[in-house]
């Protein structure tokens, strides 16, 4: 057999990509779905994407769809797994290749999102989604609770000096759980990756919350190394 | 725009698999690779690997490839990542979906597989492979390594009862390289998931060394909590 017809004689395939884009915004984890506004499915809810074109990687139609539809651009993406089920999507056959992302919203990101028709929503706001995109949210949260298992987290996702209590949060959020505040402290401080500040946040007490920084040096050694964090 | 011609204006794409099989015999992490014996590639080495069909997923095409090649079945293999470069096949563009496992070879196999020009070979032995394969194969044993980092490994792989030098072969073949006797038997141990038997191998020598066995609820316990074994 030769080259032209080894590959003439396989089937071609849909292929898509889906991007799981979650973000950090006022001690809230939230998730970036669209509601289409064109047929078909008009009117429902999904995560965003497209279908991959002939001139570029899965890579790349994840970075172009993302952008296309959000405006966010220059976002790291890793893969989560590729669906290949052969009736997933209710339409034809198509195979989606998904990825995710933890970023930290901007005010700027937000009104550029909702122009395109994506809204920034809680877990519990998210309403039923088409296909198989509510599986590819939660298994994205279990990537995201397996990374946070085994290493530190929060470094890309707060601001510069935060509170012991919005790294609890974010932890809250990814757990979907209620952490003891005391024990929490005491396991984070442990790690020994962050810098307790002499300046407070005064926000939420007259007395005001010790503020934090992460070393990225000490950070970076635990990301490498590992640990396991037990919640 | 109706259903149909949404998904008619999408381009289709040729959409592979390619199996990563380690397996462990005779105290060596193998790999099984293929001699290609038709055109295209005639001669040349590769992944065992195939198109996915029209009516199969991509995880039923990984199977029906698998034992189609190498006779092998009943084999759970994890989904390693979905290659999707416009350019990683020279002769058409062709989004591959990964797959890798890690299997105890048994000498049922070995005769089967090379019925089938599949070849069994040590990581050293491996030739130059076709395309991306060669990076598949290094992604593999990276997503091994991490595994064997933050999890306890060898109970689907060692015979029931094995040696503390076995265990120490497989870790030492998954990270390539030689480890302290004494450190990695305290660190081993330090685990406690194994149970000391009163049977010695003296296979090895005359004294013999102890055997151990997995204590299978304690492994499972271990395998969710999750641990830091520092290599």
């Amino acid at each position: 057999m030769n080259a032209a017809s080894f590959y003439a004689k396989a089937p071609r395939h849909l292929v898509a990509v889906d991007c799981i884009i979650f973000g950090f915004d006022e001690g809230r984890l939230k998730l970036l779905i669209m509601q289409r506004k064109v047929a078909p499915m008009a009117g429902e809810w999904s995560l965003v994407g497209g279908f991959v074109q002939e001139e570029e990687s899965t890579d790349e139609a994840a970075a172009r769809v993302l952008e296309h539809t959000t405006g966010l651009n220059d976002i790291y993406m890793n893969q989560l797994h590729c669906y290949g089920d052969v009736a997933r999507d209710t339409g034809a056959r198509v195979i989606s290749v998904a990825y995710y992302a933890l970023i930290r919203i901007t005010n700027h990101d937000k009104p550029l999102a909702r122009e395109h028709g994506a809204h920034w929503l809680e877990l519990h706001e998210i309403p039923d989604l088409i296909f198989d995109h509510g599986k590819m949210i939660e298994d994205a949260l279990t990537a995201l609770r397996n990374n946070a298992q085994f290493h530190p987290i929060g470094f890309e996702l707060l601001p510069e000096k935060f509170t012991l209590s919005q790294l609890r949060c974010l932890y809250e959020e990814i757990y979907r759980k209620t952490l003891d505040k005391r024990n929490f402290r005491k396991k984070i401080l442990s790690l020994d990756v962050m810098e307790k500040l002499d300046e407070k946040d005064k926000t939420s007490s007259k007395k005001g919350a010790h503020l934090y920084r992460f070393d990225p040096e000490k950070y970076e050694a635990l990301k490498r190394k590992g640990l396991v964090f037990e919640i």
